[in-house]
């Protein structure tokens, strides 16, 4: 149970503690932030209020822990990740059960989530180890006028402290796919959970702190954003800033100083099915695309362009297994479960009754009960609803119905956002010139938008975010190159 | 004209003489061998028939002229390649005469295989100027055990003295596509031409003689092949043999001593048509691609293996194009020309006569004039037949109808070749799946098998060859590693 | 002549044009910005003050012009670059008269400048056909839990407008190392030069006019930084800024929006000096990296830290360089050549004054006429003074005096700059450990900084930059990553 | 102990078992193959002698294996090597005990190799998760005259069947190095161990069985090498031949088909010794590269090449370490140890009075009894000496005085051999020069030569062999390339 053995030490029975230097700690604050449950609506659970100056104590010891860990083989960096892994996935339960009660995600999911979560970070060890370990060696004589008497060596090497920011809906996997890169290339860490979904990321780090790792490389910080997240962002002791999330990222973008930014934010990932798709295919992957999480999910389907000709036959199949999710507790491993919090319910419903208004066709009547929404398809959904272009976070799809192909990719680029999107077609050639088409970081053919397989690149572009994951990307983005050029002092060349 | 203007030193009025030490030579053994032109059958050229004593004396001087050149810069070795491109361009016309009256090529396509040999130099150069510039730096620590104490840099080094030998299909072509590599990598280089295109090929090598490269580095070494073939093959002096032709292939590497093969022999490539696919885009790949050149391509169609319930149409289709294309002399740019020699006319002649005798469909008339035989389309063409599994060499094409997809893979995978083979259909899913099955070392979805464009791999599995190809590849075939670690007194780290 | 022959276009009469839409226009404000001779402190040019009217339509254009340039085969934006790198060389007397006036080049260095910066182009040319047209081909199957049924292929693909900023010192080499890689990637390019440099920078953008970009793509705006500074580093349209200066970089850094940045910024690269190092070779490494164009150089050697026992001997050969170098006109080649600027001279005197102040050791009278400031070599320089931290950017070099390598690194990493840094000595393992423990973004072993050979990596750590540089970063840094990832209805793997 | 407890069904109790078909089998051939004790002298183990049938047999079923091995995904092939380290770990006191037994390697070293082995197998695994799953995505603009209308996928495939031949010093750790390439990249096994060490092998193998590897995949043949030696290494169902050993593998290389050969045969690596080189540094070097394992290593020191100058220093302090060395059982630890067989040590005995004949100076007594050979070191050979040139492979060295470092890097490059060689002096340029000189496959600066760490590149060249080893470039040796083209119908760009 969360909270309790192994995991005791990070509670003091009313306030989850906050980690530093190697040790669970009450915040001087005396304060602490509730974490309500979107379930019940009641407070769940209660974290520490960590203050400015607990913020810089973390960054001072992350620091001076960082440049030893620096010079730590990589194969020892490795066999700690492996051995967080392992620990992590051996108490998958306790930390799923904070995950169904954080934020509501189904029980299976959340078990689901956890040991996702160990395999990416012994990937990652891995992954680490092979692109920390090579450089480039360069000679002069490839550029004119030159002789061959410099010989260049290149290294990836840390940045220093990162800042990991990882939102609610995956608050342990997507903590994870920054603290695994960034350790396993030399870096230290502060981890900023998202108040949703603190606690589950609290027992996560508690894994990290069992395996073994330095004292001081690893922090978590909780508190509340007005206190510490520009103090955060903008802190100078910060070498890059990894942030999964929302509009926020723009903001913090547009604060941050000469730090490399790894943004991944907000999406509104089309799915584009032409005449001949495989409807059944499509349905089944409209459904799970964009009910999945209740479709808090950053790469759900958010919009369907269906060609006319196909859109009844779709929209059929879709309600059909639209009939088919459940709704209620997470805890019942429910398909459909509360969203996050009772403003993201309120915003959903704004969506809602705009196209309502707009003349958009409801595939199910429209019903809540508390953070609880029914899943809701909306047909005929045209472009000057707010739901063409905005994004819901919760149950509710559009289905704009198009004309032809470059209406729907048309309706792709128009977005602001372009993190993926999705085109069903059997056409060889149609499938290839589409994807190319798509104005977004990722198209998948044939299947809905995924964040994964991990070790697969993930980017958003436009408002979507900056930088490149996946794992190997997101290693390359936590390191810098450094250049050792060795000058001779007459041409040198290798003979064999 | 061949053999005038600049060409003149290379041509003594009677005979054009061999390339060694930087200069154009007669052979001591005071012999010729002749070379028949394809379409007048009469003797159009002779060459030098060089001596072992001249073999011996080309590869000494070379492994004199390879370790100077070795330490000349990158950028100096790519700008003589430049300028030999330019060169060679320049005199495309008489170079391309040579194809037109020793291998009976087309007069166009002659001469864009000149013009596009040239691209290949300079593209080749670029390229090598990379790959020869950036080798790795590694560090021991990635390995359990090690500190970080050992720095390992990694080069790509010349292997010294490259035989190339290229076939009378593409003598200059592929020719220059084994040149090139050897030489941007710091090799030396020895041709051996084919009979039938070695006066081309003498003329191509004189571009590179004009453009300045060392003395010594290059040879042309023309002869008879009892004589000095085996001789050159297993040459200890030799670091490696490119060689691009038929079964000969086979036997240079079983006598060929402890030196990296590039091998490209024959192929039997399929074309595999599925139910879906464009017929008119099929038919109009079938006819260049296995009629271009009457045939005498590697990556020619070699059978095509249709499903019945369109291989009526498909034949038609194919019929209507055949009957479209021009037979005779190359100098008139005719679609079919004469094959190379009587021997390989016979042979073609035995393959149909083969196929005459088990039934198969004759969707022309046989007819044969010299060396020049009329394109001849076999339907229902069946596995006992010998031209469903040999390779013609000529424009004869066998069609195979299959009742499954299945059918035709497995026809294509029970070759003893393993060039290219393509396949026709639309639909993505099967275009990917049977692109896997096929067992080539190219699958072209939707389009006739194609060498180019060169920067691609390209290879032949099984019988077909050894090794990779395309620019890049031959690059690294053509090097070999060296290594060099800087073993430190105590374990150091890079910071920054 | 400057503004003449095929520069006549450019030029009004009175005032140079700014760039736009493949047209030379007028600003409409009507007003224009003079460019002061640092040599005679009088108004040399004059240059447009456009608006930020013109700054959008310059921004649109370059989107409009953008999309359609990315479309365009790898080859033929190479040809066009190779086509503007000829014109350059071609130009190279107009332009390099243009530094010599503008910013007080030496003569033969002006000329330099220019050749360098063709060959930076075409090189440049030929690796981004090879970077752009290589992305990765993924698999799903790596990944524990997956089957093979998911192919991912990544691209490189362009930002879109790229601003590019370059600084006074080399306005035109610093300007196509970000306008090269920008266009070969596929993007848009504007380019707002430095004032001081402004008329070399506008005939060099009218050598790629020449070479028949397509019209929008390039655009050069000139003006006031009050007027259009932040409004084009803050511009929505800009999805990439590649900036060289100085501080100006960490503002822009902390206004520019989510836009991947490429800074290069100050340095204060150390010279460490070890006992057993060749001190001839170091003097005249010291003299050509602290006073060459008069240390206004990012690279410049900024500070010699040199132990105590060769200290004497070290100064002693360096003062004997320092003497023999030429004072005066930039037109007669001059060593040493007036500062761009009466502030920058003010500043640099400002440091002198405090040296003074505080004991340093004056090996060379101290000596100003107006811009011009003759050579200084500082002794005995510690820690409390300016210039010990501070970076002239002026021919004012300062020797410490160290007492162990320790101390050497030490002062080499206490500096908030992390550029370049330099090590001489003799000895291997002190070499590789040095350059190790060195804060700075490339170490030379046994010679002064420098940014070339322009492929190597190129970049600054903490202050001194973001991002890395050289033509294969550049070219990379100027690309997002799109991946397309095929979804098979069931597992394939590739068979052969 | 060796033969008993989980290895007990590999042991009929008088002759050890084969493998294949997964499963451990006696001979049809009724006769087995005896291993003699190089200690006792006397018959140790007895191995099947497998027949030519039996060879058949094992290599077509694994031609049957492979090709379901090949489509089993990535992390599952990884898993099952893991599964096979771990069990190799676990057992490696029975093992290590074969090894001393059958090769007398000391205890400790031979339980080394087999943990060492283990660690190999693993990093193997993740290396080639990695090679195999990523290929290149090509695009066809980047060679002149394309569009870009067709996209190659390339894919690293497996060969097939593998032939792997490990040498007697090192038949766990060698062997394994060739089947963990060879399985990862998705190839069948058959591995014909080395008569001496063939037990070792043979419990080797044991535990990949018992990691459950699919049945037919692996097999172990043991035999007379006259029954089946070449039959193995001509049959064409054999597609690789990985080798380590001696002048077989030259032979082999003659013999052998159109397949891909990794040969890694003998060496003589040079010690280059100069003036100014750490002498204690050199001398602790000298006797761990000379007289480890008795000098049965491929990458022992084989020759000194000393500065005059410092020779008699140098001399001395080995003289002084060769003193302290213990002689005697390997099952005592002992440092030498019995060399492997008697015509070996006859061999080395005849090095040795040819020595004395030419007047090598004797730095200790010629010592021998029965198959151990005292160590010894030859002072002032010269090169009229056979083992200024041969290979002892035991524990006699050879010094060579030189005048100048020519003429040691002459003596080094005037070997057949090539395979490593060192150099011992601080002086960085001299470091570069001198390695850069050296023609062999690795150079090691101021380190005794050395095959590990196992991810670095491993190679010989000249006759010490073919081709690279370390892990990363055995996987990459192991497989093939296959390319598809998805050609489409018009030219198409990817967007974003």
């Amino acid at each position: 149970m969360a909270g309790s053995g192994v995991f005791e030490e990070i509670f003091d029975g009313e306030v989850f503690k906050y980690y530093v230097d190697g040790e669970w700690r009450k915040s001087s604050s005396g304060k602490s932030v509730a974490i309500v449950n979107p379930t019940t609506r009641k407070t769940q659970y209660r974290v520490q209020a960590c203050t400015q100056e607990e913020v810089n104590k973390a960054i001072d010891l992350a620091k001076v822990a960082q440049k030893s860990w620096a010079r730590t083989p990589l194969w020892k960096r490795a066999e700690l990740l492996h051995r967080a892994a392992a620990i992590l996935k051996e108490h998958k339960a306790p930390i799923a059960e904070c995950l169904v009660k954080e934020i509501a995600k189904p029980a299976k999911d959340a078990v689901t989530e956890v040991v996702r979560s160990g395999d990416l970070v012994s990937y990652t060890a891995e992954e680490g180890v092979r692109i920390l370990g090579e450089g480039k060696f360069l000679v002069s004589d490839s550029f004119p006028g030159n002789e061959r008497s410099k010989y260049c060596l290149t290294s990836k090497i840390p940045l220093g402290v990162i800042l990991a920011i990882p939102p609610f809906n995956y608050p342990v996997n997507l903590a994870v796919s920054k603290i695994g890169p960034a350790l396993i290339a030399g870096n230290a860490l502060v981890l900023k959970p998202p108040t949703q979904g603190a606690v589950a990321a609290l027992h996560m780090v508690h894994c990290f702190h069992l395996a073994g790792f330095p004292k001081g490389l690893i922090s978590c910080i909780t508190g509340k954003g007005s206190e510490i997240g520009d103090f955060l962002t903008m802190h100078p002791g910060i070498n890059c800033i990894s942030f999964t999330g929302g509009d926020t990222g723009v903001a913090i973008s547009k604060k941050a100083g000469m730090v490399p930014l790894q943004m991944e934010l907000g999406g509104k990932d089309a799915c584009i099915v032409l005449e001949d798709a495989d409807l059944d295919l499509v349905a089944s992957n409209i459904v799970k695309g964009g009910f999945s999480y209740s479709g808090q999910r950053c790469t759900a389907v958010k919009v369907v362009l269906v060609m006319e000709s196909v859109a009844d036959a779709l929209v059929e199949k879709v309600n059909a297994k639209v009939a088919k999710l459940s709704v209620g507790a997470p805890e019942e491993d429910s398909d459909i479960t509360p969203v996050v919090s009772e403003s993201s319910a309120n915003f959903i419903e704004g969506l809602v009754v705009d196209a309502k208004e707009k003349g958009a066709t409801f595939c199910q009547e429209y019903k809540r009960e508390g953070n609880l929404i029914w899943p809701l398809l909306l047909d005929n959904v045209r472009p000057d609803m707010r739901i063409a272009w905005e994004e819901p976070f919760g149950p509710v799809l559009p289905v704009i119905r198009i004309s032809s192909v470059d209406e729907g990719i048309h309706h792709c680029n128009a977005s602001n956002f372009g993190l993926q999107g999705c085109v069903f077609t059997k056409d060889i050639n149609k499938a290839m010139m589409i994807s190319d088409a798509m104005e977004t970081g990722t198209v998948q053919i044939n299947s809905a938008p995924a964040r994964g397989p991990d070790h697969f690149p993930f980017q958003g572009i436009k408002d979507s975010g900056i930088g490149s994951q996946g794992i190997t990307n997101s290693i390359n983005m936590m390191t810098k190159i450094k250049s050792t050029v060795i000058n001779l002092p007459s041409p040198t060349y290798t003979m064999g």
